[in-house]
């Protein structure tokens, strides 16, 4: 059973949601469940780790029926980096493979936005994204030669989420729904 | 969105179980919105609707991680049929595709089993089993040319539930679990 480790993360979150929670609780638990699940790098079916040479992919894993939350595998080919964006709602962002770079930006009093902290993370590694907190930042693959690979979990179903990409030097935003590239998940029970 | 149908079902059915349910309930909430998601047939995915040349195929389409319920879709190619088996949970039966020869078996006072009532499902229909009424029975696809297809909702995870097929003539049981023959799952967001 190769989908035995995201079934678990699936089954415990599910059960944990189905109780009303609040955003810090769910960040915490979510954060515990998902550091279990990204410390072992062996379980990501191989048509959900596939670099595109052109755009870094998102895959959905499994999403919520009722749109609770959602889990996409996020593949970066060599040097490939996101736009300066938001998410709309909470998100937990858990390392598998190689190294990437997570850079957040800040508004300024003239509508730019500037960038702020990074940090790489590594394997097994952990960060959250949050309206509530900083919800603004900007993803790289922190390989020139190599791909990398994180899992994150959303607050709601991410690829349906209408939110912005901005130009950061004015602060202009573009409204966007990423969507999904795949036609077919995991299925939990191989 | 060509799952929009399949999401639509999924999402129904899991705010319906999401309280607690008696199986009457169930059967009847889940058979309308069964009737209504194989009333057309322009939906399902083709990797799930595929035949094999020997043996008929259960796709898995959906299960709910907590195993309340699970969907597949059953492929016959031309002249397959079960062996006379039964369930051990409540299964509802939706024709998609073609027509299946449903048979259910009774046991008799020396142990063997008797098949007794017959009935042809139409695209459109559907029908259900239960232990609570009757849980053994054989299904044959109608044609001997052609491909059917139905769409199967259990009240567990159908793949992973430890049940029986029977030797008609001495009723002997034999422990089985048929498991998904599929890797992947539609994504019901495409
Ligand atoms: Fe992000
Ligand atoms: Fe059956
Ligand atoms: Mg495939």
């Amino acid at each position: 059973m190769k989908n035995e480790r995201l079934l678990g993360f699936v089954r415990s979150f599910s059960s944990f949601l189905a109780v009303d929670r609040s955003e810090p609780a769910i960040l915490v638990e979510g954060a515990r469940l998902l550091a279990s699940l990204v410390e072992q790098d062996d379980w990501l079916q191989e048509e959900f780790a596939r670099p595109d040479p052109t755009f870094y992919q998102q895959y959905l894993l499994y999403a919520d029926p009722l749109e609770r939350f959602s889990m996409v595998s996020f593949v970066w080919g060599p040097g490939q980096k996101t736009p300066v964006h938001d998410h709309m709602t909470w998100g937990l962002i858990g390392m598998l493979r190689g190294q990437e770079l997570d850079t957040r930006f800040h508004l300024q009093a003239d509508g730019s936005l500037k960038p702020g902290e990074t940090r790489i993370l590594a394997p097994g590694q952990v960060a959250y994204v949050s309206p509530a907190t900083h919800d603004v930042h900007q993803v790289a693959n922190y390989y020139s030669d190599q791909t990398s690979i994180s899992i994150h979990v959303y607050g709601g179903n991410i690829g349906r989420i209408s939110r912005h990409v901005f130009d950061p030097s004015t602060g202009t935003p573009k409204t966007f729904i990423s969507g999904y590239g795949n036609d077919v998940v995991p299925n939990l029970w191989r």
